[in-house]
């Protein structure tokens, strides 16, 4: 029987989901495994949330400083549930610096912070582990690690932002506009107060590039990911992706083309028909091509207290056997890829344009994307006499650079009254 | 830089896609994971499939002598690829007491042998890797193994035969008789000229018992899951299915229900619009409850040379990692699991009834259902003239005990024409 000696630092939502599962699941942890988890300590500056549970843990210390437990000789591994990046970072260094095993959700972290964290890890021999940062439950990071180990990744594209995929969701399926459906996920608990971090892509920036350096073996830099989030897409856009036989869902996505890497975060349009777009709420996938396995796809719950502090815990028995093992390292750290200056591949674009109405704003439209070489497919206008006019083209497949530079022009018109969308059909998922 | 000394046994389709990962990827597994892959000999009696690729190993032993690589001292990791029973038993036995790691895509010998090998591999303190024996390249093993292994599971689902699934896809899609689509799974190279062994479900029962007993800790032997198979199922039960809302398709399930196991292969319905009924074709998936990180649903190729074997080499890598590391051995014995004798749960069920076309015979069904305490939702019959008439009953919710005494006295009536039919409806996945 093996023992491994715990430190928890952060005892907020994922931290008393931590404690909830220890409680009930040491005994048959300690059956299945042949591990015996001993809770050391509890770090927190609120320790009102966890007071009752850690009752029933009477050997373990609660503390509010943080050099009573990272670092503490007596502990093997830490668990970093505190989110940030500032303490957070100072925690993790100090914990591998003296040979802690780290056990993280903290995907802002090891997407900003990771190279150099890693690079501490191996030189102390010790390893990080954050399944839970990505995709909460959804065991993505293992299945890359090692389950695709003799593969070759194509594509990866995640849906990895519960907040959005719910707001996008609800205006779908319950007629709503951005803002009343924004309203309703801050209302369940789903969006912060502020919730720029989710809407603007950023939280879902973090997560592709910590799955996509590890899937594609290159550092994809979170600078390097172009970002747009959902906050221009309306109720027309959802309604007309709808009539098209689409959905639309906010994607990271990670592709490889002639040696480039191409990585963005952007809402696209899903057939509705790809078991992709079925995935509805505030629940997450991962669907990826490879060259050998084909194409995969993995749902679940990409956060919560219970489905992230499940994966936490996968991942403290997972890295508690390989302690002081002489295992080769797993691999975090790689040389920089090389990004794509834009999207290089062909698709179709759907296109919306706000217009006046009246005679010849197509024709001034059509003209434009005639000049930039974009052919069109079809053409929706809605039935309203009123102004605006909202004209929706959805174009045969060509390169985002003639669809920027038609719109660049478009919006200059006269007769068009906002800024034009386009959105990409990803029709060859 | 570690190296391993492969043997494999089989060169058929997995072999060769084996051998053509291997040849693509050798280079790139030793750069990425430290790991140098040596091919020591491959072993099979028809090696013509396979020569032309043999050129590109010119170091590599071709033999048909299963004695010169099963137990062979020189050779670390067996590749089991023949399938079968009876040489692979022999094979997989030699290699373990041998002290061989076996990594095996072979599930009718793990499910029908797998008591007796793992308990050779654990004796002689090696391991088996099966990661492509069910599901193909879907991850499954890997995620129950390790990435929910501080959770509890309450039901496993899977989709994991292709032939079925593409019967019951192009029957739905092409508008098929049962006859028909099998006729093109044939065709296809998807059926065996005996389909039987996957069109009456013995496949999924096989791939249910290895996944069930993994994901639960509990033996689940082959002969105690009731088995039923596809061909009863017509075009007009997917037909009334998809008018219901509902899409058939044969699941192998485990759930565990007051401390007992159920355990079955059947065709059910599930609801049109879960992710688990966009699954088509020729593709599988496992869909999984568990206690803490709630639902999820893995999505893949479940056979094929290159996805199978891209498994293959994932074991491979993963398990060559762990040898000589004094790593506690994987799970692979479980105490037998309690199988309950009948579904307990209640469903809601679909029944079809073949009867002629006169007054009363609904009066008749409805009586004996009553009598039995089945209650009913809603009823249709085909519009049709002809005899015989098609009545299709949905019940609420109740026990399978019900329905199934309801039909045994059904199909004793005079005006019914053929045994009916009953599908349970999948509601709460």
């Amino acid at each position: 029987m093996e023992t491994i000696h715990i430190g928890m630092i952060g005892a907020g939502t994922v931290g008393s989901g931590v404690l909830k599962i220890l409680r009930e699941e040491t005994h048959r942890i300690e059956k299945d495994f042949g591990l015996s988890i001993v809770l050391h300590s509890v770090c927190t500056r609120t320790p009102d949330k966890v007071l009752p549970i850690l009752k029933e843990f009477p050997n373990t210390i609660l503390t509010d400083d943080i050099s009573k437990v990272a670092g503490n000789p007596e502990i093997d591994m830490i668990l970093e549930l505190i989110g940030g990046t500032t303490a957070s970072e100072e925690i993790v260094v100090r914990s591998l610096q003296a040979k802690q095993t780290v056990i993280t959700a903290n995907k802002a972290l090891l997407s900003e912070k990771g190279d150099s964290l890693f690079k501490i890890a191996e030189e102390n021999h010790t390893e990080i582990g954050y399944e839970a940062a990505v995709g909460g439950a959804i065991p993505v990071i293992r299945a890359i690690r090692n389950c695709l180990a003799g593969d070759r990744f194509l594509g990866l594209y995640g849906i990895l932002n519960g907040t959005t995929n719910f707001i996008l969701s609800k205006m779908e399926k319950e007629n709503l506009d951005y803002a009343a459906a924004l309203r309703l996920a801050q209302e369940k608990g789903f969006a912060e107060a502020d919730p720029s971090f989710d809407v603007e892509g950023i939280d879902t920036a973090h997560k592709i590039s910590i799955l996509g350096s590890l899937a594609f073996g290159e550092k994809i830099p979170l600078q390097s990911i172009t970002t747009e989030g959902i906050t221009k897409i309306t109720r027309l856009d959802i309604q007309f992706a709808s009539d098209l036989g689409y959905r639309i869902k906010l994607l990271g996505l990670v592709r490889k083309l002639d040696g480039k890497i191409e990585a963005r975060v952007q809402p696209v349009m899903i057939p509705v028909q790809h078991a992709f777009a079925s995935v509805m709420n505030e629940t997450n996938a991962v669907y990826y091509k490879t060259a050998y396995a084909g194409s995969g796809l993995l749902i679940g719950k990409g956060a919560g207290a219970l489905p992230t502090a499940s994966a936490v815990i996968a991942d403290l028995v997972y890295y508690a056997s390989r302690r002081k093992k002489n295992l080769p390292l797993e691999r975090n750290r790689f040389h920089r890829a090389t990004i794509s200056e834009a999207n290089q591949t062909e698709a179709r674009y759907y296109l919306r344009f706000n217009s006046v109405d009246q005679p010849g704003v197509l024709a001034e439209i059509a003209k434009v994307l005639g000049i930039n070489g974009v052919s069109i497919s079809s053409v929706r206008q809605n039935e309203s006499d009123q102004e605006p006019a909202e004209v929706v083209v959805v174009t045969h497949p060509c390169v985002e650079a003639s669809i920027l530079a038609s719109l660049g022009r478009i919006d200059s018109l006269d007769v068009i009254l906002e800024p034009s969308i386009a959105i990409r059909l990803e029709d060859k998922l």
